[in-house]
Order: C-alpha cells, then sequence, then structure tokens
C-alpha cells in the first residue's frame, strides 16, 4: 500500500477524453493509436507523473537492456563488458539494442520494448527525446544515459566522463613538450562529450597565452576514418601542426595512417594522443599516448543505478562525471627544433 | 494439433519412479532435486527426446541468447554485430550472457535461462555438456554452436569457418614468398578450429617437402599477451624462423611487439600473418597480412538459424563453414637472403 495518491488510468482518459484501453494502448506501446491522441495522451501521463503499478510478485525480469546507436567500434566493447559485469553480480543479463540511426529511440524500440519485460535501460551515447523519456518513466522504467548527446533534461540520471579535464591534460602535455601549434579533432558536434574536451584544449591553450586558431579544430565521427582524412586536411594546412590530439584512439589511428601516407614518422615528426584507452592502444605502433576514460566502470555504474532504481533506490547524484587520465606512451614527444 | 507422438511428463515420472512435480523441476531448471534423480531424470527426458509443448499464444519472446565464454577480444564484437543485425532484422535482441569461466554453460546459467523467455540460444567457442544440451532439448530451446570447442555430438547444429583452408593458405603464401622456417602460434588445444589451422599449416608444408619441426608449433590464448610470449620464444630458438603465422590478429600483434623489443622489423626481419581480419588489422603497422573469417556472417547465420528452429523450420545443414580468404597487406615479405 503506497502512501503517496497516484494519478490513474480512468483519470487519465477522463481527463483526456479518451475510452481507458486507449489509455492503456499508449502506455503499452502499441501502435493502434492515431498520433494526435498518442501526443495528448502521453503529455498527461507526463504532467501527472503516472507510474504504472508494477506487480510485487513478478519479481525482476533478470535482464537490463543496453542501447547503442551503432557498435563499430571497440569502444562499445567496452560499454558491454563494464554492463554485463555489474549485470552478471546481480544476477541479471544484458539485451543489446542497436537502433541503427543517430536519431535515438523511437516507436519502433518502444514497441519491441513493451512486448517483454525489463529491469531498466542504459542509453549510451544517443538522443532520448522527452517522448521517450514519458514512455519510459510512464512504464515505470528506471533509466540511465551513458555519454548523453545533448544536455540531458533535469532529473535524468546520467554518467559520463571528466573530458574536459581529460583536453586540458592531453594539450598541457603537448604543451610541455613544447609544442605550439597543436591541431584538434573531436567526435559530433551535438555530442557533449566532443565539446567538453575541445573546451579543454581551448583553456589549455588560452591558459598557455597562445591564441585558439579556428583552422586547427576539426569535427568527425569517433572512427578511424575520420582521424584519417581530418589527419590528412590538418596536415596539409600551409602551417601544418607539430602535434594533434585526437577525441578518440581510433581517430589517433587515422592520424597515424595519414601521417605514414605521407612519410612522416610518429613521435619524430608528428605527436600523436589519442582519448579512451582502448586495450588495443597499448599495443598500438608506436604505442599510444592517450587521455584513459573508464569506460568498463562507466557502464557498471550506469547499471547498478538502473537496476538500483529498479529497487526503489534513487541515485545518489543524477550526474556522475568519472576521472580521466592521461596515459603517456611512445606517440608523443618534442617538436623537431 | 500434432501428428508425432510425444512423451509426456507423467510417463517420464512413472518410469524415473518419481512425482510429476519432480519431473517439472528439473525440466524447469530449479535448483531443489537431489542431483542423482536429476541425472536420472535427465537420461530419461533425453532418451525420450521429450520437448516441452510450447503454447501457440505466447508467440516469440523476441530475444535471442549469446552465451560467450569471455568476451576480452573485439573478436567477440563483430560476433555480437553479426548476432545482433540478424536478430533485429527478425525484429528480435540479443540477450548477452558471459559464463566467466571455460568450462561451458552450468546450472547457474540453465536456472537464470529458465526464470525467463527466449527464443532459442547460440553458444560462441564454448564447451556445451550433454546435460545441458538435454536440458535445452527438454525445454524445446533451439541451439546453434558457433566455433564449437570439441567435435559437437551429433544432431547439433554448429557454424565454423574454414579454419584448415585458412591455415594451408596462410602457410602456403609465406612458402611462396621463399620462407621455409615457419613458426606457428595457435589457440587452445581443446577448440577445433585450433587444430584445424594447425593442420592446414602442416598440410602446406608436406605438401612442399618439408618437415614439420614440433618446436616451431606453440599453443596459447587468442590474445596478445599470448602472441607475444610465444613469439619472443619462438624468436629465441637458436634456429628462429622468419615467419610466424599467429592463430589471431591479436597473436600477431603480440608478435609485433616481441619482434619490436628485439629490435626487428616487420616485415623486413619477420613475416607475420594473422587470423581474422578484425577491422582493426588493416590500421595496424604495418598493416596485417591475414586470413580473413567471416564473423559477422558466421554469428548471423548461427542467429536466423536458431530462429528459424523456433518456427519449426530445421537447419539445412547440421554443420556449416563459412570460406576463409587470405588478405595480403604489408607484414609479408621475402625473407633476408
Amino acid at each position: 500500500m503506497s502512501t503517496k495518491r497516484r494519478v490513474t488510468i480512468a483519470q487519465i482518459a477522463e481527463e483526456a477524453g479518451v475510452s481507458v484501453p486507449t489509455v492503456s494502448k499508449v502506455i503499452n506501446g502499441r501502435p493502434e493509436v492515431a498520433p494526435d491522441t498518442r501526443h495528448r495522451i502521453e503529455r498527461l501521463l507526463h504532467k501527472h507523473g503516472y507510474q504504472r503499478r508494477v506487480s510485487q510478485d513478478e519479481g525482476p525480469a533478470g535482464l537490463v537492456d543496453l542501447v547503442f546507436a551503432e557498435i563499430e567500434s571497440p569502444w562499445a566493447m567496452e560499454i558491454v563488458r563494464g554492463a554485463e559485469d555489474a549485470a552478471h553480480e546481480a544476477g541479471a543479463s544484458v539485451v543489446i539494442s542497436v537502433l541503427h540511426t543517430h536519431a535515438g529511440p523511437g516507436r519502433d524500440w518502444l514497441e519491441r520494448l513493451a512486448a517483454r519485460r525489463t529491469d531498466g535501460v542504459v542509453i549510451v551515447a544517443s538522443k532520448l527525446s522527452t517522448v521517450v523519456q514519458a514512455q519510459l518513466s510512464a512504464r515505470s522504467l528506471p533509466f540511465v544515459v551513458v555519454d548523453p548527446e545533448g544536455e540531458p533534461a533535469p532529473g535524468v540520471a546520467s554518467v559520463g566522463a571528466t573530458n574536459w579535464h581529460g583536453g586540458l591534460a592531453a594539450t598541457r602535455h603537448l604543451l610541455e613538450l613544447g609544442h605550439r601549434r597543436i591541431g584538434m579533432i573531436s567526435g559530433p558536434a551535438d555530442m557533449l562529450c566532443s565539446q567538453a574536451r575541445i573546451d579543454g584544449y581551448r583553456a589549455a591553450l588560452e591558459t598557455a597565452g597562445l591564441q585558439v586558431e579556428p583552422e586547427l579544430i576539426r569535427r568527425g565521427t569517433f572512427l578511424v576514418d575520420s582521424g584519417h582524412d581530418h589527419g590528412h586536411a590538418l596536415l596539409s594546412l600551409d602551417d601544418p601542426p607539430t602535434a594533434i590530439f585526437a577525441g578518440s584512439d581510433l581517430q589517433a589511428f587515422g592520424v597515424f595512417e595519414a601521417a605514414r601516407q605521407r612519410g612522416m614518422r610518429v613521435p619524430e615528426g608528428l605527436s600523436v594522443v589519442g582519448f579512451d584507452d582502448l586495450p588495443l592502444s597499448r599495443s598500438a605502433w608506436p604505442p599510444l599516448t592517450t587521455v584513459r576514460q573508464p569506460l568498463q566502470e562507466m557502464a557498471a555504474l550506469a547499471t547498478r543505478t538502473v537496476l538500483g532504481m529498479g529497487r526503489g533506490e534513487p541515485p545518489e547524484t543524477r550526474r556522475v562525471e568519472l576521472a580521466t587520465e592521461l596515459i603517456v606512451r611512445e606517440s608523443t614527444a618534442p617538436p623537431r627544433s
């Protein structure tokens, strides 16, 4: 017996001027409701903070949903490993959903999710519309965002890394080696983590009394090809950089390729810093200097948080950023004098 | 209405001399049955080919279970991508289970699986005991093995790659370049794919009229460290090889490291061939010559097969091996004369 008063489906139906089964259909993600009606009902569910009653004897589903836009990079594997470890410890398994779009989870995904049980949803590096947020809340499904794309709505729990500090540390390391012309390749503009890394880079340059030059800042995807293409573009400048800070290890490997294709050696002719510290960065040639973000820990924390929320434990803080750390290996050296 | 006569739980109970609920407990993977009784019942279920009646109106669960021993390697990511693609196409999602043991799925996993619904199980590079096979069959759960560890039991559907041909092609390529002393590092002895790659290597040497020298054949795990350690061991021999064929791309990266630590250049001082063709092998330095196995296609085929079995479609062939292909890049060259 709950002590809080909860809005009922009947009240929502009355206020929306529809039948109770129509409200149920919307809550359960069923398709056969006209878009206008659906939106009206979703707004009311959201406004009243409707939460589906969960029968206690149903018990947990033993499943946590892990939602990716894409899983092309070994980056995703680190997230899967962390989430699986935390779920395994709690006696649960991880369901992988790949959206194959950067538009975020949509109707399709919601309908598929509605057809089965889950204990919670961890959304990785994807957009999250307010409609989907409202749908998840209406179904009493806890969710946590890892590396949010854009600022998460107030009250949404998220886990990330200290990207700004990472950008600062990487750029300071290059400045301390003596570099003055430092290129930066970051990720998509609409991802918070990309912007934070660029801002850390800017802060380091400005603190050192250097001007931030827009031609030295490039944006792409976090994959190898993007590092390769932007690496060539930076190295083709009339006054090319002597060092490049890449927004991901894969981009850094692409910069390695571009440098080799131009007959340049790393680090003798060009210093390169990555971001992530994927397991393979240690065995790359040269071994990659990079900013480690604790991907497995981030995913594990998000998974434990979502499982806790499912048991009625609110997250300790809504927004968590785990520490990044500069790992100096062999891809950075003083510039040629 | 099935036309085949099926054995009932009551008949099994009578033959085993136990109650009907005891048989139900065994079928549902519940723990509270004495081991002896459990084994007797499992043998009878297996002998009679008992299959649980699945209620038609339950419909598919929309979940395929993908079971790994470990997911440390980017190799696992390729399997996840292929399985997820095929499941997504069929409107299903993939559940990842990591056993964290090389002993194969056991009671724990079965009990967890029994607590929820699934449409089928794809078991990757793991042992599969006859007890677990019988349990899955008793629950009418279709399963397919990818890269079986050991010879799968008759009637078990499996998907692999033409590992023998891959080993042959890699070794022939090195022989054609003029190498005569070729080291081989393979995976665990109890994995079928490891043995097949060694046998392909042997066949190529024997066809070329060369003796197979046991000191040149090493076995380890498929990970970087194993390639590193066995690489050093091979290169420390009194008469070291001029080329090494590694059983995985990660092992090959470990051999790269070992060579660098000894001041040797690849391919000038040592040729290296890998196996897998992971996406990163193209961007490795030097870009890796390797045997491509179609990991995504293997996983997709296994997933489609298991979903088809769930709909009552038997697999076209029980044992499928998809073609491997030698990809020549820059890590192989003629030996120094």
